[in-house]
């Protein structure tokens, strides 16, 4: 069929300029001299303006057109891509070109003047970079969608068939259940391992560990790789080539480890996904919040679990014989466990994680009805703070100016971390079905958890939705009742 | 002026796929994951064809074509640039495109083809392919200039206004003076050393001393970065971004030594451009053999020297007690500057170095005149060897099939390797009427060294010729007297 070669080589295409702006990406934040920026910036401009004369071409647009008109005949795989490639494309061609310029220009603008903002503890000075982003993304939601609410609309976008009505009860029973009961919790944790956590642990020999987790979690060398970045994340192009980095915090060594391991739960998900689906736009992850349930399953559910350090305390113990003298298996499991009322949502534990996210939810919900005004927000912030957590923010850097997203114009993303960390519990009680996880983790057989996972979900990539997925996974739709089960009975047995 | 403008658009477009291609060649060379080659070929397929296009496009030939007519009333730099392009263009333009595409294949299974062969020590099975890349080297350097001797347009490409004129002399100069004396030296020398040279030196501590040579040489690491690969390189993009790489060999701790001040040459070159030629063809030092005389410079004039290892001894003491108990500065000075006999290129010391070059331009010149066939060829290699340095290699892999340049098409390239180190003496003694080099080594104040080789060298780029650069330093055309001064001075005090 002539259209859907022409569909495929345009897609190719595409893919390889695509290809080239991650492999920019990855140099440059690993390792790229600071000086290299002008150059790369300017290279960037270059092909981007290529790629999107091609995203825009009217043959592109004409060739998708067309496969839309007959996608009930295409068969499953293709319909589904062609569905994904006109979502993308009316994203694109609502939009009139000088206002997505001004838009590029703004979010370029608005990360600087956030990092300095946050710096200066200057809220005021980036506020009005915030309410112009808030207002772009609204507009941009409104002509994709006109109507919608345009924040179901930026929902979607991070998590297919997400919307406010979903969320709001998801959150809504945090808040009801989850929220006194990690008051009692907090008001159980003490400082009993704050020595060894904050003890001094040497780069090189935190790297030698990561490494060592690396084979743990059988992850495929040959096709990735571990380096270190400021902000540890995950970066594939194909299931042959997937990398991920962690950092090294000499006095905060479960840093490194915990990053490694949740990199490594996103990583092993896009090294094992069907290479079927390699060059089309069904390669991938299939979305945030499924790939947040695979990071945080890895991270929390195995790496946080007693069976866990039984199995791999002995090589931390090898290779920190002084810091580790008198550390047995159950100290490490309390001590990587640790629950606090702290106010940087990355340096959150599992437990009290979720009220940052219910935070900023909350928050975003009212940003985009118009309901709260930029100038209302550090004091709204702070509040919620108080009200989830007990505890209030000295100051707007550690408060509502603490993370990137929203300068970067992300509204509806802060969600899919929760979700994930829900997702991940929903899976967890449907793997205890067919697998004894404690009894593999404790065997170091992880490669049987990794079986299980890809045949359930890697495999599929993109080609299914989160919702199909986790229906077909656990057998029901989602439901937030297995996350909160989960940390009730973690959190209990360890603290109550 | 508006044709000017279209020129320097089409460039800039040029290059960012240029750049590109350097992006992911680093990658590919220093770290990328085993399995991810494929996907990077078919991108990297997907983009040359782009490149090609924009490169012969009858846009950019009309562009390059119409300034060419009006050169003499440009600017200098953009008369020199334009000259460059024309030159450029000519030698894809004449070559029929079937033609190039079955070279490019060859190439690319050639270097395979000569992997296995070396590996398997098998000459026959790649003899095929290299009478071959012999014919299209040649087909093609006439289809550029009918009228010359094709092995002069090829040593020219590598080496702008060199031809067999002026290598014959310098070989044939080197063979008379050179060959007897290293004979001579050859006899002297001893193993006094071998247990130090082998010792076991750790990988990691290695690297820790490569990182200090970094300021010893005064790279800016704000503009470059060192790694590891399996074969050391230099990479660039701009001045900006200068990336080198060095190797770990346990039982061999000169070998990662020498390679990084010899790529530390390469890349203080590239990082003292001046950035006024920043994304034009001027960029980029000027040819193979002035920036192999500015690596051999470092490599042997410097790091070589008695006073580097008074300066820098200290610091390996420090990181290498045990190995260098008895090691003085005099010591070391000996054990780095060991003369042997040896059959393999990449590994032959400073002094019995040119003489493998001196085989090679011999045997190039007499396969591109057709005087000898490759079935003739391991013989003639052999005997050559045995003429040389009296040493006869016992197959194949360690005789002809030793390098990797002819299965790339290379031919005409290895002379530069002996050039540079000619320029590099010649470009020394005209140093030392300005600086007392031995002085700013011993104090470690090898800024001065940089600041001389930038203003004299380094800051102009691509902006001036190898005869024009090697004239204007040294007041003279280049002269071999120098080089073969530089090695007897030097060997006859070491070894006579």
């Amino acid at each position: 069929m002539e259209l859907a070669k022409q569909f495929r080589n345009m897609i190719n295409k595409m893919r390889a300029y695509e290809y080239v702006f991650s492999v920019l990406g990855w140099d440059s934040n690993t390792e790229a001299p600071r000086e290299s920026h002008q150059l790369r910036a300017e290279v960037m401009g270059v092909l981007s303006k290529e790629l999107f004369a091609m995203q825009t071409s009217k043959e592109y647009q004409d060739v998708v057109n067309q496969l839309i008109d007959q996608v009930d005949s295409l068969d499953d795989l293709l319909a589904r891509e062609v569905k994904k490639a006109k979502k993308n494309l009316d994203k694109v061609v609502n939009v009139p070109e000088s206002e997505y310029v001004e838009y590029m220009k703004l979010v370029q603008l608005s990360q600087l003047v956030w990092e300095d903002a946050k710096e200066n503890n200057d809220y005021d000075s980036f506020k009005g970079n915030l309410e112009q982003l808030i207002e772009f993304n609204k507009k941009f939601a409104l002509y994709y969608a006109p109507d919608k609410d345009p924040y179901d609309t930026l929902l979607d976008e991070y998590e297919d068939g997400m919307t406010t009505k979903e969320y709001d009860a998801f959150f809504g029973q945090l808040k009801e259940e989850l929220v006194p009961f990690v008051r009692e919790v907090l008001q159980k944790t003490n400082n009993q391992y704050d020595h060894f956590i904050n003890d001094t642990f040497n780069a090189k020999k935190q790297e030698e560990y990561c490494d060592y987790l690396i084979d743990v979690i059988k992850f495929d060398r040959n096709r990735g790789l571990m380096k270190k970045s400021v902000h540890p994340f995950t970066w594939n192009t194909s299931p042959q080539d997937v990398r991920f980095t962690t950092r090294y915090l000499e006095n905060y060594v479960f840093s490194s480890i915990f990053a490694a391991i949740h990199e490594l739960g996103h990583a092993t998900y896009e090294q094992q996904i069907s290479t079927e689906f390699d060059g089309t736009l069904l390669s991938g992850g299939t979305s945030m919040g499924i790939h947040e349930s695979q990071s945080r399953f890895y991270e929390n559910t195995i790496g946080r679990s007693l069976e866990f350090w039984q199995a791999h305390l002995g090589k931390f113990k090898e290779i920190f014989p002084h810091q580790t003298q008198k550390i047995e298996p159950e100290d490490m499991f309390k001590a990587v466990n640790k629950v606090e009322a702290s106010l940087i949502r990355v340096e959150a534990d599992e437990l009290t994680y979720p009220m940052h996210i219910m935070l900023r939810y909350e928050i975003e919900r009212l940003l985009m009805s118009g309901t709260v005004s930029v100038d209302e927000l550090p004091k709204l912030w702070d509040n919620k703070m108080e009200e989830y957590l007990g505890i209030r923010p000295a100051n707007n850097s550690e408060g509502v100016l603490q993370d990137v997203h929203w300068s970067g114009g992300m509204f509806g993303y802060f969600p899919t971390y929760a979700l994930g960390s829900a997702y991940s519990a929903q899976i967890y009680y449907a793997m205890q079905k067919d697998l004894d996880l404690s009894q593999l983790i404790l065997n170091n057989q992880l490669e049987e958890v990794n079986a299980w996972l890809k045949e359930k979900i890697h495999k599929y990539g993109s080609s299914k939705t989160p919702k199909e997925i986790l229906l077909e996974v656990t057998g029901e739709e989602f439901n937030p009742k297995y996350y909160i089960q989960y940390l009730k009975d973690k959190y209990t047995k360890l603290y109550l």
